[in-house]
């Protein structure tokens, strides 16, 4: 696929995931993790504005100047911004406005794709556009949030008649032998910086269980106290757990003695063969503890993973997001992109249904802190 | 006029207010007392219909059960509420849901205000009206501070030939002779609970200035180091000044080094001679000090009001909100409208440009605590 | 009584207070409103060593220069000062350090009140010796504080035989005839410039209980959902009341069914007769609400208290704490003791058990944010 | 030595460590991470008097009940506990409660040493040992941040003629080849739960300095901007050096111009030579980044050490604090005492000036959160 086609197909499912909002819901930040949508679909577009258009393409005029200052998400090079939590404050731009910004850069990139890019600018495009699908990622779960935790449960979409959750009763455990692994990405497409660096480790024995985690498996360690017994916890995860008065995943709500789930479809039964999600590592860390296992680190996932399905949860693993041997960041702004972040964050491996298709590796390393969890986290045990 | 034209345009009169608004601009919260405009909208909505045609219309059916618990404002006695930290959090209902919302209502209302009404039931009834009076003004204040906080600063309307400010220069003292004086609404008007106990109390000799203060008297107190001088303020003041970094008044902004202020027509050079306005309590007792003068007491204000001009900007009195000798909080959630917010609170008395034609009475107690200024409030000298 | 007799035996009664504790007993701040012992003992030293030993000896040199830093409570004229919430911090200067600088600043005074004084000299001599009085009350209050908060519960001192609770048990209505009376301090004595400024005011007819609430009065309040009934409260008292999960007084324990109260002689069964003391304003006025009467203003107080025994407790009123007519404070540092608190607080009227003998005035105001209760603070009904 | 002998040098030394202090130095807790000297000597005590008296020796009465209460820090297995930052609002138990209740519990563990004990209770008392070890370093880091801190900056001790700070300008990089290496505890002394599970890791080639960064080297990052560039932190890092308004490691001092550092001896000129302490895991990243090196990890650290000097600082690594391959917690409250805290925490390696003779080894693994200063922390760098 020629370049401008793979830009028009991800810019427009940015926009395909939208559909089903009314305008309100682009505008709203529950939580500071969760950004506006109309806050995401204008950032995605300033990444391709400032790093692309504004260095290379010579005649590009910036849109508005302001947008720099309130669609720059972290980047402290490119000077100041709104702070994070106040990115549902401002209802301008608006939505239209932030539609009409995606159009004019739209229209600036497909020109400025007719001309034959140097290795920086396509390394810049492709990141551009694994960029907007990690947004696009986010779109989902923060729509999720807004809608989820709103006392009307909106749906999102009507009821699917496929459901993207697979049978996660039938488990086994697949052993792996002791010795030397390759770790990293190796191929020639893209991947991100903290992939790179392919290196070996040594892993000793260990088994992994071929399936994820159900939601029933799950409502037996709550059922068995696993919310009031410290025993499970790790001291901070036990000091969250009562701090925030947690009994459950978020968007589970008892209802009437019955457990039910906000989905995307609106506030539904919880479905039992379908594999817990929402929880946070902390949570994850006290249910293997209570099974007497343990999470994977994420290069006994790496080396595993080739031998079960993945792809349904973000996994979390027991390692720290760290930098590989030799990592080096990027000079200047695209340097902030990954390596700021290597400190008091979890590594989770795989993939979720609401990851953009084609936009998943076995070596894909994502993270975050250990106390969240709207992102469509899950549990894999290992032994 | 008869009730149901009373209604009909008070009502109007809210929708007015946000005509010039964009979708977003109804639904964010940029702090914890500004309310999003749709919320003010169904609020003064819900009140209507809880108040009057859940008990009293035989055949009402509610709109939506779920109203209660998102337009409920503070009434305990009427259930649980999303807490108010919370509304800019709700994209739904939508505007056109509060919209509709009303339409109902309102036409329940129509057909409600033809029968005979009893005494019970008109009280309730411009019990209503006033409420909703006392929102249009919130409205329009929070509109201000929800634009006005834009970094893009957009203008609520275009710009207006007549100003609403006159000239402020040329103050003289107006002086009172001590004695006893009767203070509170004596008319058989409506008025709010508050204003009732009409009694007597002692006044000293005292004079008051003619007018307000204007911001060129006010730039001369900033530059003459007001905010960087601990005599003029009261301790919480000090500390105020100190943790919010408070250099000037609100929406003020210094570019270039010539003062611009926000207005409803967007960013302006500062107009020296027009009131001072959104400043708090610790500004205007700290302004006064400076001056070697004092704020008025509520009762000097009322009884010297008959002899200037006021309704430009709320002003702040130096009296606490407490209750009058007498007063009698109603029962049951009605009883909830003033009583349980007379302490900490100061008392502002006058009007603004933002207070509805016919919502000001020489006795209306408005209060609000000291550290707030997003209303339009300024300051009288007294000595 | 010559004015260095004065001085010994005012000094001297805070040092017996202090008699009864251990070392660690002085160092400790639970909360910032309690200061160490030993602080108090620091501070009210510095007050005379920075207002008159400074100023007006010649030959004095500051015991160490150091101790303004460490001893300047909140007087922004005379410099920096350790921030209020550190005061517990700072092991240094140890105890034996404070007394000596106690015994330094006492010679020193003892020469100096050789001299003849000034009126300015002996207005400050005034001010410094019942400054001292009101930190020998907060030395109680805070003691009983940090022994009545340790899980130890350590007894201040043995049981006395004569408590000083009398029966409040018979209490009756006295009224008041409507009409002028004049309020504040006409003596020529000693009074706080807060007193001054007498002035009229004009009240309507009242009637005010001739005793205080008992504890069983106060339990009934209790028994009957008080603390669980909304309607009783001022919002802000009724967020406090959840925000703190209040259910009684401070001090009040249940073991076992049956409360308990912790007094300087340890934990002792609740005395029903005894006046309730330890109640925030929030509570008083819930309680009067309860009752269906209210609390008096200061002005009732001060015509009424003529009438009857008062000096147990410090009796909330309804006022706020705000200038007489008239009132100016001094200039320069002195000025800072008392106007600068002039809002957000609440007066209480009479004196209690920890007040020292006579530091106490029917005009006298005493003052604190409505939700304090550390000090020995009680409850007059008035109608 | 025998076991009592051990027993008597390891408790005996606890005092020594407070023979310095002042009473009041006992009781004061500035922040959440000092604990007030009497604590930590009640502690260890009540650690010997749970674990191994209560359990093991019959005869045995505990001392006061309450102590439980009071002493107990973070086993949830054992019971309820004053909070953690309460600990400085105790005045009570007085520190000759503590040493009382100390010769109390070392009476009791001279006769119950004299019986022979089982392997349980060996490892029991082996871990009381050196429990107490740990809070003898703790003893050291907390009376110095207590007297550092204290504005009159009073010295712990006298000068010392011989420093305990060597060399450190002539640092050289040592080379160590890729392979397999082994990690963990593998002799039979006493170790912590944490260093066994002894493992492989395959490390790349890398190379360490020989010694630690001084004080000049740490001065010349700042004076190159390093606190305010923030391409050389974290972004967690970036958000703590501005929240905090860090400019230089813990007890520096900027007096007229040259630097000063607080010391055990008092406030002293920065020593240059001396090896640079006090400062968080962020700000060792982000010197070794502005050095364009990187911290080692604590494996490399593990593999290294025995090629260099170390044993002045704990050594920031790069790792996170995560269980070994293997790692298994005790069952009860023992398994408490480590794994609960495998999160959000860094490990540093080696043991510092404050570090009781006979309680370091190689394969120790300390941990800390990065933003904590207050021990003896340093920075050794690897490539």
């Amino acid at each position: 696929m020629i370049f401008s086609e793979q830009y028009i197909q991800v810019r427009k499912h940015s926009e395909q995931i939208c559909e089903p909002l009314q305008t309100e819901d682009y505008v709203v930040q529950p939580i500071v993790d969760v950004s506006p949508p109309k806050w995401h679909l204008g950032h995605t577009t300033w990444f391709f504005e400032t790093f692309i258009l504004k260095p290379f393409h010579k005649e590009y005029r910036v849109y508005n100047s302001e947008y720099n200052y309130v669609f720059n998400s972290y980047y402290e090079t490119i000077g100041s911004r709104v702070i994070r939590t106040d990115r549902g404050n401002l209802s301008r731009p608006s939505v239209s406005d932030v539609y009409a910004y995606r159009s004019y850069v739209d229209m600036a990139m497909g020109e400025f794709l007719k001309n034959t890019l140097t290795e920086e600018m396509k390394e810049l495009f492709f990141l551009g556009l694994n960029h907007e699908q990690q947004h696009q990622e986010l779109l989902l779960t923060d729509i999720k949030y807004i809608l989820g935790n709103n006392p009307l449960f909106p749906a999102y979409r009507k009821d699917e008649t496929m459901s993207l959750d697979f049978e996660t009763a039938t488990s086994e455990m697949i052993s792996f032998k002791e010795g030397i692994y390759e770790i990293g990405y190796s191929g020639t497409g893209f991947c991100f910086d903290n992939e790179l660096g392919r290196h070996k480790v040594y892993l000793h024995d260990f088994s992994m269980s071929s399936n994820l985690i159900s939601n029933a498996a799950y409502l037996e360690f709550i059922d068995d106290g696993g919310y009031t017994n410290f025993t499970h916890w790790h001291a901070d995860g036990w000091d969250w757990v009562n701090n925030n008065k947690i009994i459950a995943p978020m968007y589970w709500h008892l209802v009437e003695g019955s457990w039910y789930t906000y989905t995307f479809e609106g506030l539904k039964p919880l479905d039992m063969k379908a594999a817990v999600t929402h929880i946070s590592y902390y949570e994850a860390y006290a249910f293997a503890s209570w099974c007497k296992m343990r999470l994977p680190t994420e290069f006994e996932w790496e080396v595993a993973a080739k031998q079960f399905k993945w792809g349904l949860r973000w996994e979390w693993t027991e390692s720290a997001y760290l930098p590989y041997p030799g990592f080096n960041k990027a000079p200047g702004a695209i340097g902030e992109y990954n390596g700021k972040f290597m400190v008091n964050q979890k590594v989770l491996r795989g993939a979720s249904e609401a990851t953009p298709s084609g936009h998943s590796r076995i070596t894909y390393r994502n993270f975050f802190h250990p106390d969240l969890r709207w992102q469509f986290t899950g549990i894999r045990l290992a032994q």
